[in-house]
């Protein structure tokens, strides 16, 4: 029988994980597509459902030789046939043991799907029919499984220049829970993005403003902050590559947006402009504030003969090393003892929990540190992120638990690792004699619900 | 009841940490100021003796949105009533679960002033009352304590202009344990300090020599060991902030001593000259026999705005990576073979632990690795150390335990968590077969006790 | 009783442990001499068995003030007796508590050397008499060891230039197991390692080619890759002190070949050589199948005046940090989806397990993890390279374990922490619900035997 394994944990731990293992989902950051639930189209095949958008999965079959024209990826992979590509991803399930990838899908194949079998070559066939079967079902639409999941509120991220009306619909729809946005400006902001100077140009036809004026281009940005609170959203996201702030006099960055509008940056002069970008950003949250989540260190498409054949996006994002105090600290020294402005730091160095962010965060009164993110959402990865962050940081200067998710089955899969994760920190806790029963029990709730309501200003959850 | 949550360990952690609960404390390393037992005047109120002195405890409560002021720091706290400051700091109390902040407070709290009641918004008044009354009390006076500790030795760190008349009068007073002084010239040796022209004029003055000239600046240094040593030091400190050495020609260090009197150092060369005094010190300690402690990597003051407004020190000092190999190259080739020197090296970058440090010092006869220090003065800073540096180090390279504080109060409870740590990691080396039990116990007692000794030279104790 | 603490682990790490304990070992990297299976000569004594040539041993005793001299080293160690050198060994025993030497060192007394009673400085002349005793006898002679060991193959560390003559003897010899060389071309093609000229010499001798000439440099790389390979080598091994890669274009690369041949190259020009150069070598390694294993990050000789006096390689290595995606960049680029080439990495910055290391190996299909390596083949070594790599990489894309050790009699012992760390491991993952037990089971079986087969090649095992 396919037993999820989650079913295994130490004693103290287990009574901790039994006490938040049902609260309600908050899933405020991730990649869902809006559009799932303002159609409430049934979802496609298992191969397009599980295997095919998740890059923690065909980048693990990738390593093993598996080409991604099999999995019915990229140009090669147009008109496989989907049985065949679970066949194949059946036959390497091996490859996944340890791997959160492996933890959430067999949590979603025996919680969420029914599946008991065991995934193997053998059963790849049964198992396929069965979710199959399942997809067609209408409990397994969109909505449906949104409220299974005890959803309360999950948040998408949308290009700056998204007319949102996915999130009008949703609003509409009666779901039990909301669906909110995420204002995402990486494509405007940063010059080094291949879609910069046609976002400009959306943003411009979207606000009806002349962008290439920095001032107007300044109140388009305004302007579509305001859009997307009006459509619910907490927070705004910030994919930042070469961690990089700085704080440019008005000559100076009106002669870079001229330079950035024509196309005509150099390297250089690129990251000083984005630098000074993200110092705008978070002078508006403190004014409208929407929580500034930052995402730092992914150096982006490192395989370049895949990224040219295939796509970008192909699992060769590998991190770097990061210097947070020197990266945020034009940011930090022009707004971060400002009350009204929050700024959630993610990371994909582990190096800088210790060193640089637990430090930050138990100073800086803007700053909180985001959960372990991408590689580090895994069981040593939330080990490593508490025992590094908390005793410099404590634990009301974290953000709680987001899954940063577009693989939309396993979003309990997700938190209930981090759930997992919670319960088996705080009875290590508990058994050195750091907390005890109560307040673990009490952190465990924080830690699992709370923190994230608390942590992106959501309001009603 | 308020139960310090010491009282849980494992069996086996619990049976060795009682092995060595009650051994003296050595103190070779901190900042409690002489005064307090050459006066032996009794401690002000709760807030002056637990709060606003502890840097720990208001970078938290600032972090959380707590203006300084609010707590009685800086200009704008100067009138605040420090029965208001406590109940504020009550009110937070929750934002120091699972720091080191809480559990020494804890340990404090009960086992040195007996308040039985958990610390609370409602149980605040009660609580302050109850330390103001215990303050009150003779035995609450500083050379009482220090007794009552069970101190057998403790250091303090002093400029290196100091007169040490404090020290005189402690030695003269009948403490039952000894009070040390540590000889601290960074304001001295690194230009870029604020202080440094005013110290070498008050150095000039001291020992009457002519600090301008190169040589005469290195005797006085020299006549300034002297007195330290006679006034019982065994060791100097040296505050590292960009890890650098160098050896400069005799004509480069005149030329550049001559530049940094007349204040005329860009910031290269004032690295250099810092660099070279480094590896002078050094020499100075082969030669006298002082342990030199190097203290590298924390990148100081980094809110601008909050200096300014009320000065240095407020919780902004944030490490940055380290490479200490490069970083001390030049000192240890220059004497690092020298069977007299001794030097102990603490981290604010544990990345180095394992991969520098640790190779390092079991390699290098005058290196020893001082304890976890700062933020890392916590059990998982002290787990962290443990299972980096002893594999490579063995035990015997490693520097045992400093408290490194400037709160008095805490030293029983600090020594007492690294106690709990080398209990928890020797029941760990047991549990793995590495170590035997009565290997763990004799490593227990070194490491609690005659490592600090042995690692400061300490005679007599 | 000497009984080496490896007898105790946690009930279900033992039990995991006694699945694998007895396996056959493949030790597909390291640095025995071939010379001794091909004249199977007694070894000499104890300290030079044991002590001498072991750089952990004497580099923890030089920390500590030990002379290397008074330990039989260098040229002041000329005529030191072995056995005082033993009895000084004996008398520092407590040095090493705690780390891989004492545990290596424990185990091969005891069920190598049979000895039981404690090392301590009072049976020093004891154990070394036993020791003595022992290797007169013919059951002790490398031979008969290797097949004792239960050794299946063995692959020595050959440079580019040998003539494998110790090999062919071997191959005749009757031996149970294989002995293999690997091929490591370091000295011919890093201009910065001191032999690299006379190495140039040998190979033009060797090859009867025009070495100063690119292409006949070129194709007497090959012939002597071709010579490895029919002794049996699946490998080649590459020490990289700075890990950079790159290709340059045909002009570059002969101007470039004329000037290391000159001896002329600048420090910058040397390594773009190198890193050409190991380019070049992992073209070679997709042509015929030898897997390319990289060592890097390892400062070498950082002690100079050790070296000026003793020579290299006296314990002076310090690890730095390193970047692997930068670092690798131009030579995974080149090759790197080319499903025929394999390269295991070897790193001495843990920081980069999870952070580099682990997305890179679980994206590019030539890249797999080597095994914990020097500083960190220890039982926390171990620990911390599962902890960080598995989840992200999975255990498929891991090299098993190698003992790189020149120190012959330690590699039982070596292989019993690596299978202890690997049941301590999946002990853990049990416990967490990560894995169940007989998924543990399967694992141990790949971890302990089947991974470094399949990582290397080898075939017939």
């Amino acid at each position: 029988m396919n037993k999820a394994p989650t079913s295994e944990l130490p004693p103290v731990a287990m009574s901790l994980y039994e006490g938040i293992r049902d609260l309600p989902i908050v899933s405020p950051h991730g990649h869902c597509d809006p559009v799932w639930w303002a159609k409430d189209a049934r979802f496609s095949d298992p191969a397009a459902l599980l295997i095919q958008p998740d890059h923690y999965v065909f980048r693990m079959l990738y390593s093993q030789g598996v080409p991604l024209g099999d999995l019915g990826i990229g140009p090669e992979g147009r008109d496989r046939d989907p049985r065949a590509v679970f066949r194949l991803f059946a036959r390497h399930w091996d490859l996944f043991l340890g791997t959160p990838s492996r933890q959430w899908l067999e949590h979603t194949l025996y919680h969420t799907l029914g599946v008991e079998a065991p995934l193997a070559p053998e059963t790849a066939d049964a198992v396929y029919d069965q979710i199959e079967a399942k997809l067609a079902s209408p409990v397994f639409r969109p909505r449906a499984l949104f409220d299974r999941f005890g959803i309360s509120l999950l948040a998408t991220t949308d290009p700056a220049t998204s007319p949102l009306s996915d999130h009008t619909k949703i609003a509409a729809s009666g779901l039990s829970g909301r669906v909110v946005p995420t204002f995402r400006p990486d494509d405007l902001l940063n010059p080094q993005k291949a879609g910069h100077r046609a976002a400009l140009s959306s943003l411009a036809t979207m606000t009806d403003r002349d962008t290439d004026n920095y001032d107007e281009f300044i109140a388009a940005l305004r302007d579509r902050r305001a859009a997307f609170r009006s459509a619910g959203a907490t927070a705004t996201d910030h994919d930042v590559p070469d961690l990089q702030t700085c704080w440019l006099d008005r000559d100076q960055i009106t002669a870079l947006h001229a330079r950035a509008v024509a196309g005509t940056l150099n390297h250089v002069e690129a990251r000083a402009y984005y630098g000074h970008m993200l110092v705008e950003m978070a002078q508006m949250s403190a004014e409208d504030g929407l929580v500034m989540q930052i995402h730092a260190g992914s150096r982006r498409n490192t395989n370049k003969a895949l990224s040219d054949a295939v796509g970008p996006d192909m699992g060769a994002d590998i991190p770097g090393a990061l210097d947070w105090v020197g990266g945020l600290g034009a940011l930090l020294n022009r707004v971060g003892n400002d009350p009204r402005l929050r700024v959630l730091v993610f990371t994909l160095d582990e190096s800088t929990y210790a060193r640089e962010l637990a430090p930050m965060a138990g100073h800086w009164p803007c700053l909180r540190i985001g959960p372990p993110w991408w590689f580090h959402d895994s069981l040593n990865g939330i080990r490593r992120y508490f025992d590094n962050v908390v005793e410099t940081a404590g634990y009301y200067n974290l953000a709680g638990f987001n899954d940063d998710t577009r693989a939309f089955l396993s979003i309990p899969a997700r938190h209930n690792m981090w759930r997992r994760g919670v319960a088996l920190h705080l009875a290590d806790q508990i058994a050195r004699g750091v907390l005890n029963k109560s307040e673990a029990a009490r952190l465990g709730d924080w830690l699992a619900h709370d923190a994230a309501i608390d942590a992106y200003r959501i309001e009603g959850a």
